[in-house]
């Protein structure tokens, strides 16, 4: 597993590695002069790199070579997540990351019991970057500062498949529903928090073509319905497999 | 979602709460005398009660039906997990169990990096009580002590599917895998530690009929892998649906 970085693109073959990449390459990884490491720019493609020099602040790298990754999924899946209580919602993030998630929306609705300053925004965007580089992605997935419920039902429109969990959901079950969607290439998946959603907003995300489901007869806490939904998304879509995707 | 109580089986009526789930019910529920919960013995059913006395160390409730719970899977899932560092077995603990398993076996194998006294057996039984409880089950799952990897070997006859995630697997993946699998009913996942398996220990595990899997290209953290692969395998084998299962 090699080291990874993320730094800004750069066209120069000469690379520069300050703050906190320089810190990581460091103190963390404990990386050598003649070691090679790869280094990202967030597009999607790994620079394989030498490191030529290490001084306090910063480190030079030579770029030998640049392949795409493999790693990322083709499809592309948005979490709308209803804030959870207290920091489930790092749980939440670093699985999702993991599992190939590419953007968190995180929102508040009707019942949920978090305020909007609880969602520690930045702290996410940590934890996915250090999500990322440990499961070998090319790109951070996106963490979105928090929205309302409201705002987030008009930008439904840009996904062609839209899978909403709700307790009350009788009648279809997840494994129906994603058998019934073709391959939808983005697709977005809204979880509730703790309180779920009220009726109003089932029937308002249903107007905007989601597909709500029931995820069967054990009630599963937020986090767990979210790192189980994103897991079975990926698994019916094909993208739990190794090699060009 | 009704209160829900574990204690051993009696014929009697008249049932007598005490100690941890006395406790339950008065500090931590606040149950009020005449409200109803449900009083399970661990064997699947819900005797639905009425609380007639709250005493300080104990409580009276009188049972006034019972039925089959149908929250539990009609399959049998054991997730054998090498115990991976820190606590992150109590989170696969809780997720699991909300999840659907049937039983845990922690185990230590060859690159695992935890000792045997690390696993903490009674917390993570605490633990697997209370999502019992908070999802709804009627069986609260077992959590076996901590076994070598040599002694589950043998018990691998006992199932009939073993799924074993395994890094180098290059082959098969978990969908074509699960796909070609005839809804078993004894189902065995084996989830490797942080240092993964041994070519020896893989082996070892095929000789026994384990199918070896990969999850794909992004390097799943082993408490991801738990998590995923029983929420994929409950999503394959149709154990996320509502009612009569």
């Amino acid at each position: 597993m090699s080291k990874r970085f993320f730094i800004q693109y750069t066209d120069d073959d000469t690379i520069l590695l300050q703050g906190q990449e320089h810190h990581h390459l460091v103190n963390v990884t404990r990386a050598q002069i003649g070691e090679q490491v790869i280094v990202c720019f967030n597009d999607g493609y790994d620079n394989i790199c030498e490191i030529i020099e290490i001084k306090k602040n910063h480190a030079i790298l030579k770029r030998l070579s640049r392949q795409k990754n493999n790693n990322e999924t083709d499809i592309d899946v948005t979490l709308f997540q209803a804030a959870p209580k207290g920091d489930k919602i790092e749980l939440i993030t670093q699985k999702c990351v993991e599992l190939g998630i590419k953007s968190i929306v995180p929102f508040l609705s009707q019942f949920t019991q978090t305020k909007e300053s609880s969602v520690k925004t930045e702290r996410l965007r940590k934890i996915a970057q250090e999500a990322a580089k440990q499961c070998g992605r090319a790109i951070v997935p996106e963490i979105e500062n928090t929205s309302k419920f409201s705002d987030i039902l008009p930008r439904l429109k840009d996904y062609d498949y839209i899978l909403m969990p709700y307790e009350l959901e009788d009648q279809t079950d997840i494994k129906t529903a994603l058998k019934a969607a073709t391959y939808p290439k983005m697709i977005a998946i809204i979880i509730g928090s703790e309180g779920g959603f009220s009726q109003e907003e089932v029937n308002q995300a249903k107007e905007q073509n989601a597909q709500t489901v029931t995820l069967g007869a054990r009630i599963l806490r937020t986090e767990t319905a979210a790192i189980s939904v994103v897991s079975i998304v990926m698994y019916q879509f094909d993208q739990l497999k190794k090699g060009e995707q």
